[in-house]
This record gives structure tokens, sequence and C-alpha cells, in this order.
């Protein structure tokens, strides 16, 4: 009753599903992610009406990684699961996004709220009266819940998680009670955009940030500029390509900056990952006499076992909502202004010769491209860096993928996606899903994945979402028989290492793909991956493809081995 | 140092992860599900060392599934993951077991405590040095914690948490970090079993209970036995069954209560469900004048939506650790020992007729098997009940599966499994990967599963993982164009409850079943089914067989459109 007499009230009254679909829409969104379920089934009816699509994948976790792909294509992206069963199916990828900054709306369907209170013996729950158990497990990797369980203040609660899962980069988690879907709030707030601006920071103080920056980077004799996932995540990277570019300072990036600076620039200089790093790189970086890391998360595998040689007093960090001189900490001062304005006041610097670049280079070595050539590591990934396209986007698993990319010299305006910190195998075919999705309605991008035969089983029922929706990925399986990372770190030949044999291929048309919408590659040695290379047709985006790529079992790229080592070591560790 | 000092002072001194396992075998554990991870690598080498089989997954969430089907078989279970992704893939198949009484053993390989104290960035973290986020979530589905950080406790907490997962028969979570694993624990424990007794009760105390129920029950005019899951999950089965032939009273099960009772006993009647009963029943049931209720969950699902006619006054309540005798409660009295005590004592007791009973009868109207006529649920059910055979295991997933397995009368000694109150999308394909795994350790039963084309989605590969350990399941595919159970609730036409069109029986193939171990089948028409139950190999079990089985879209077992409509009540009730 007292809803009603409220709904009169409203100067353009719409429903809660419909305001939260519409500031979706707003902030970029236009395919939502998830699996339908009883307890959000109403809530699915407005996804068309407000200009969405439902891309309805085949199981949760996969929706959850596909959401996480999406976010990093468009920015921001939404998934929707029910109460208990679809949610906690999907925390993995949740965390995931936590752990990785990636922009992600979980949207929980949950019965009545009068059945909650009446603590009412449903399905999907534990049996035990308890309907807030699911949500305590959530608020753990996610920057903002909503429960939308009154809706004089749902509107109210939707921005504000909105706002910070768009500022914080992160998940958040927000729960639509089956009676609340259709309760009516105030849609003249649609007119005024949600409010996406970094949180405002004291001028004076920022200024002074500046000038201690730029005290340190004049007097530098050869700096140079390391840029890490955070720049990425935390859309900086407009800023930072103007500091590059303006002061030519060499510039490399971590692992988990990989794309984020433009590849083709004469002072790109490679992968920086401690011991693990491109040729050539780990000198120049290490000698440095001064690093402008810029949005740094150092990781175990993003630092291929913690083995940067970088001094914290040569070091000037930039983080999203804190500065680091040295030692100096400026709590509450973020990158973008600071990048700006030292852009801005850059005096002329010291810029020591261009850095060694590795150019897609096969090494000597692997040069062999003969009949019965196997395909290695070494030579895989810098011939595959000079099959690319501008603006492709290169998902790849965690594993020999992720690490091998860093042989890679990209294009133009391509962009990778990996999953470095957070490392959930079967993670890639979920993300490139999203992915692919997201390309599609930004054009005509090409997406393209490299995961392990390990990997794809976790989550290959994911390729029949891509088909569903015509979406034309180029699959790249490494079939090397197992869990290559895990043999490097312990159990070389361990039964529990070997996977069950596929035929990966065959995956394709078994989830439906009609016959002329799809192109399957058996590919075994060198000469057969050039001839599909170099295939007029093996390039163009018309047709999801499937390459079941062949590799030795034992091998490895060499900075994944590295890597391995070191944590093997550190899972040994006593003291 | 002092690990070693304290190492030379044990009698038996052994690793513990080797205590774990020889745990785990002793208290009927022969196969451990599971995915394997960088953090659990060393310890999954002690698996065959202490005559255990490792299963490795395809997914965690999958193993999770399968650990669940393989404890409701063999009475526990053990799932082993990684840190972070692989612990948080699980949780919906932890709270599954949490929700549904299976005894589940979570054993999550951790970081080492050293690297766990120093807050280290590592891989599977959310990269903040929260080493206790993921356990924190994983203790509200546990009915048990042991953090195995000092190998002082190890064993005390390894024991501990065994005898409660046995005892509660719910999940618990036992952390092994990689540092833990080959410190020494005390080996002479292993020579006294674990004490899986249940709780103490005060014997007069007892006894009074048990007159009070002999009491009501003597003087009972028609009083009638209902038997639901409790009395499975809490182990009184032969208690229960020693009560239905001295007292010759009619019994009845729930829709989870199916299987609990011998289904060839002239006393039993079917299946009680409030308005979806089995026909007759509901009448039979309702009329009695005290019902012995043994181990009742009253879910919305068990009770056709809460349609339960009968009366607190009218009933006893068996649970495992509290009696009800109308509205007088007894805590600290289980039903194990009460159960017992009745019957011994048990006075003769006045018996109506024995109930009405359907017989895996087909309905009139439902005979026709003539070419084209297609399959109906209303005519499968029963008829695939007169195929069933002594002993099988029947997997029904959640939705047509397990509310039409209610029309099915089960010959002696079959074990059904379904998830009434969890009813998480897809476990039913995990579970029978488990089920037939302790299937075929336990001789030679047949396992049967019947899931939907929308459920078997989610969790598909696990057909792999059958095929991988030779394991012979008959899997029945309803193919039906999607989610039937939530048509019923919402949005019969809408897109969001359509699947992508799979070609269903070449997973079978195509996850690397060898020609010679596998058969296919599609049955599309009732005479086609006919054919299938008639040939002489269908029912054996050297070989995996899958049949795709066409039923029409909108098909559903009666009882599920009732329970359905009841959903959608509830979801749409705002006070």
């Amino acid at each position: 009753m007292s809803h009603d007499i409220r709904a009169s009230e409203l100067k353009q009254p719409i429903d809660v599903a419909e305001y939260l679909f519409r500031r979706l829409h707003e902030l970029g969104v236009r395919s939502v992610h998830g699996v339908p379920g009883d307890y959000n089934l109403v809530a699915l009816d407005y996804i068309p009406r407000c200009g969405l699509n439902w891309v309805g994948n085949c199981n949760e976790l996969n929706a959850g990684y596909a959401a996480d792909g999406y976010a990093r294509v468009k920015g921001v992206s939404a998934v929707v699961t029910t109460f208990g069963v679809g949610e906690l199916s999907v925390l993995n990828a949740t965390a995931g996004a936590y752990s990785e900054y990636a922009s992600v709306v979980h949207i929980v369907g949950q019965p009545s709220t009068v059945s909650q209170k009446s603590g009412m013996l449903l399905h999907h729950t534990l049996g035990n009266g308890d309907f807030n158990v699911f949500a305590n497990m959530s608020a753990g990797i996610s920057c903002a819940v909503a429960k939308l369980n009154d809706p004089c203040e749902a509107a109210t609660l939707i921005d504000h998680a909105l706002r910070e899962c768009w500022v914080q980069s992160r998940p958040v988690y927000i729960t639509l009670p089956t009676d609340i879907v259709q309760k009516k709030v105030e849609g003249e707030r649609l007119k005024t955009p949600i409010d996406l601006s970094e949180p405002s920071v004291e001028a004076e103080k920022e200024d002074y940030v500046v000038d201690v920056v730029l005290k340190y980077l004049s007097t530098a004799q050869n700096p140079v500029i390391l840029v890490d996932a955070c720049a990425v995540r935390h859309r900086v990277l407009d800023e930072t390509h103007h500091l590059i570019q303006k002061s030519n300072l060499p510039v490399f990036v971590t692992p988990m900056g990989k794309s984020a600076v433009d590849e083709t620039l004469p002072n790109y200089g490679g992968v920086y990952a401690g011991d693990g790093s491109n040729a050539g790189v780990k000198e120049r970086v290490e000698s440095a006499d001064l690093i402008l890391s810029i949005g740094a998360i150092k990781s175990d595998f993003n630092t291929t076992g913690f083995t940067y040689r970088v001094g914290q007093l040569k070091t000037i960090d930039f983080h999203s909502t804190m500065m680091r001189v040295r030692y100096s900490e400026y709590p509450g001062v973020g990158m973008k202004g600071v990048l700006r304005k030292v852009t801005e006041k850059l005096p002329k610097l010291n810029v020591e010769a261009a850095p060694p670049v590795s150019q897609n280079k096969i090494p000597n070595g692997e040069l062999d491209v003969s009949k019965d050539s196997p395909i290695s590591h070494a030579w895989f990934w810098p011939r595959m860096g000079q099959w690319l396209k501008e603006d492709d986007i290169v998902v790849t698993e965690t594993g020999t993928a992720n690490f091998g990319i860093w042989e890679t010299r990209f294009p133009k305006g391509v962009l990778a996606l990996s999953q470095v910190l957070w490392g959930s195998i079967g993670w890639s075919v979920g993300a490139c899903q999203g992915a692919a999705l997201a390309a599609k309605e930004a054009g005509n991008r090409r997406t393209l994945l490299f995961v392990g035969d390990g990997s794809i089983q976790l989550t290959a029922q994911e390729i029949s979402t891509m088909i569903r929706h015509d979406l034309t990925p180029i699959i790249f399986c490494i079939c090397n028989e197992g869990y290559t990372i895990e043999r490097y770190i312990h159990g070389m030949d361990a039964v529990y290492n070997d996977v069950q044999e596929w035929r990966y291929k065959d995956l394709v048309p078994t989830f439906g793909a009609k016959p002329d919408k799809y192109k399957v590659h058996q590919v075994k040695t060198r000469e057969e991956l050039e001839a599909f290379f170099q295939a007029e047709d093996s390039s163009q985006v018309s047709q999801l493809q499937f390459v079941e790529l062949y590799m030795p079992k034992e091998d490895a790229p060499a900075a994944l081995k590295i890597t391995a080592e070191a944590s093997a070591r550190t899972n040994a560790k006593t003291q």
C-alpha cells in the first residue's frame, strides 16, 4: 500500500530493474552475461527493453569470466545470476575481477524480501533460514554491496555501487529480490548521468607531489618508464602516452601491463619482469637511475618470482589513489592528475639511447621451418607476433601462453588480456567470449585466444556461447598433454598433471556450429603453421576458427621455467 | 629446527599429508576428486602411496559435485583444490553438500605458512596480503574448519574435522599449506580409528521419549510412516526398515527421501509431497491420525510448494539430534536410538489396509507406443521404472527428471540421488561421475543419469572424466530445447530459457572415448525407446552409453507444473 502511495508521488516512476539496466546502458554496457534462474527471470524481461542483449552463458563461472573479458574491452560489464547456486558458482570469477581490477557488476536475483524475512525453507538455500550467508561471501571480494531491499533507497544504492565499480575498477554486488524488481523509483534521476569523476584532490598537495617528481626526473641521468596493470585498469593510458611521447624516455611494460603501451613506438623496449625479461631489457631497466613505475602490481608471476632488481631509492610509484617517491608517501594523490601535470611541466630530460628491442625476432637455432619441425615456444611466439594485425585482441591463458606472449611485439592498437595475478585456469575461454562480443559491438576487431589443452577443459562449453552469438574468434588450443606450468613447478611426469585427450577441434561442431560458420585446423609442424598463417582466409573474421596447435609436452617459454622454479622454492620454504 | 627435535620424539613419525590420506582411507574413501594446482601438488604425491586413486576432474565445481555423488554412495568423500582459484570454484558444490547433508572433506592446498605470515603478493591471492578471506567464505558452509598451520596440532584437528564430517553428515574444510605437507606427526595415532559414534544420550531421557512415542503410536487408529532425506544422510535406514517391517505400517517417502525405503515392500505406498503426491497417496497420508516423520526437510520443492496438509498435532518428528512429539521438543535425543528402542518395544499396532500403490503403471491415455508417438513424461517415468534393475543407482537432475522420478517405483536396492533442496543445475553430471566411480569400487552396480539439455551444458566435460576412468553409466540426456522448469515458473517462450542446440551424443567421442568403449543412441519416439529398453545390450555395464532422448518442449511432469506455479506465486508475493 505504502509503495503505491509513494509511486504516485514520483515524477516519472520506473521499475527498479529498468532503472538498473538503463544505468548499465549509460555506462556503455550493451550485453549482459549470466545464466537464468527462477529468482532472476522477471528481471531478465527488462534486458531487451533497455536496449541490452542477453548472452545466456552455459554456466555461471564462465559467465563471470566472460564478463571480466568484456569489461576489459568495454570498461565495465554486468553478470546476472540467481541466489545461492548461481552466485556461488561465479565467486572465483568475481575474486579474479577484484584481484585484477575489472569493473564487473554482479546482479543476484534473490527470493522475495517477504520470504527472506520469514526465513522460508526455499530451494537454493542452506535450509537454515539464513539469507545473508552468500552476500557475506561476496562482500570480501566486492568494492561495494547494494542490497535492494527497499525501493526508497534502491536508486541511490544502485548509483553508488556503479560509481564505485567504475572508479575503483573492481566488482560490485547488487541483490535484486523478486518482489523489488517491479517496484517504482524516480526515473527523472536518469537525466543526470552517474558521477564517474576521480575523487577530488587538494590542488596544493598535488602540485607539491608534481614538483617532487619533476625534481628527481630533471636530474636523473638515464630514467625509464615502466607501465603495469593498474595504468590500464585505472584508465590512465592517455596520460601515460602523453608522457612517453613528450619525454621520449625508454618505456617498458610488465607482463600484466602488456599492450598498455603502443609497442610500435621507437622508445618502446619490451617486457621487464626481472630475471625473465626480454633480451637486453633487464640490463637497461636495472641500470636506470630512476624508474617511473606506473600502476605496479609486483606479484610473483608478474616479476618472474620476485626477481626485480630495482631499488626503492630509484623508484617513483604512480598509483590510483597514492604516490610514492623513493620512501615518501602521498596518500590521496592519484596518478591521473600527477601524470597530466608532470607531462605539462616536463623540462628537457636526459635520454640515453633508445632501448634495444626485440622485433618479433626468431632466435638463432629456431629458424628451421622444414617439414617435420615441431612447434617450439621459442619459435612460435615471435612468429605469431609477425602475423598479428592492428587492433587485434589477444587473450592468453595462465600457463605457457601468458608467459610466451612476452616474446611477442604487438602492432598498434593491440589489446592483450591475461590473468597473471589471479591465474585461474580456464578463465581465458570465458574471457574470450566476452572480449569477442565486445569486439563485435565495437566494430570488427579480431579476437585471438591462446589456451592450453589442460585449461580449455575447465570451460570449453563457452565456445558454444561464441557460436550462439555468431562470434568469430580464432582459438589456438595448445595441445601438449596437460598442465605444463604445473609440470615445471612439481611433478614433471606425475599422472595428476595429465589430462584426458580430447578431439579438441570436434568441440566446435559438437557445440552446434553450422558447417558454413566455422573452420577447424590441425597444425603439428612449423610448416603447417606457416601454411595457416599465409592462407588468405586464416586471418579473416567472418568465421569462428579453431586451431589444434601441437607442441612438445615438455617445452615451455623460458620465463615460465624460471618462474615455476621460483614458485617451487617459495612453496617449500620453511622459514 | 624445533620441528626436527620434535620429530625425533615421535614414536612413528609420518608426514601430515600421509596421516590425512590414511585417515580418509580408514573412513572408506578410495578415490580422491579434485584438480591439481601448484599449492597442492606435493600433497597429491601421497595419494597413491596411501592406497587411494586420484580422479583428476576437468574443473573444481564438477569435482565438488562428483565428491557429493561419491559421498552419497560411499558415505564420505574427499575433494582437493588449490588456494583461491580452485577452492572458490567449488563453493557452490560445498554449499550443496552442506544444504543436503553430504559428508565431503574439502582439502585446500595453501601457500606456505611463511608466505602467509609475510603477506607475500602471490598468484591466486587478492593482492592485498589477506590469506584468510577464502577460508572465511568456506566457514559458513562447513561444519568444521581445520587450519593445519602447526604440525603439533595437525593430527588432532584432522581427526576432529573428519569426525564432525561423518557425524554431522556435512562438509568440512581443511587447509594444507605447502610447508606443512611433509611435517611429521605421530603415526601411532592411526592404530586407533577415529571415533564415529553418535553423541551419547542420557538413557533415562531417551527412554522417556520412547515411551511418549509408544503411547501415541499404540493408540493411533491409522498411523503411517513418512521417510525423508535425513533418514538417509544420518544413516538410520536399517533402524527405519526394522520399524517398517515389524510394524507393518504403511510407509511413504518424500521426494528427497526417494529410495530410502525398499519399494518392493507390500506396505510401501509411494511418494508423498502434498499436492504433487502419487495417485491415492495424498488422501492416505493426510487422513492418517499419526505420522511418524523420519528425517524431514520440508522445503518448497520437497513439498510441492509447501502444500502438506499434515498437522503438527498428528506428527512425531524424528531428527538426528532432536525429537518432537506434537509440540513437545526433546533436544539432544536423536532418532537412531529412539527408532531402535521403539521398534524393540513395539506393541501390536492398528494397521489399516495396505496403501494403494502405483506399480509403474502407465496412465490411461498414455498407452500408445506406435511409431510416431512422442515421449511424454507421463509415459516415460513409469515405463523407465519397469526397466530398472535391482541395485541400480539413479541420478536425477533438478528439473523434469527429479520431479518425474516420483512416478517411478524402484526395484530392491535402488539408490536415488538428487538435489531437491539446493537444486543447482548441472550437479547431476558431476554427481554421476562420483556415483559411477563409487559403484565401480563397490562391485558392478549400474549407474543411470537423467539430465536435461539445459543442465548438461553446465558440466558436460565431466563425461570426459567418466571416460578417463572407464566408468560405464547410461546417460539419458532429455533434449527438450532448454530450461523447462524455468519456463513453467516464468517465461514459457522467453529467449533466456532457450539454449544453444548441441549435438549431445557427439560429446562422447569428442571427449576422447575409444570406439569400442561406448555406444550412443538417438531416441525420438516411444517405439525407439522400447527398442532401446529391449535390446539385449542396452542394460549392460561394459560400455558407457549416451542416449539423446527427445521430449516435447512444453511437456513436464505434473508435480513440476504445480511446484513451479507455487514458486512463481512465492516470488511475486509482496506481503
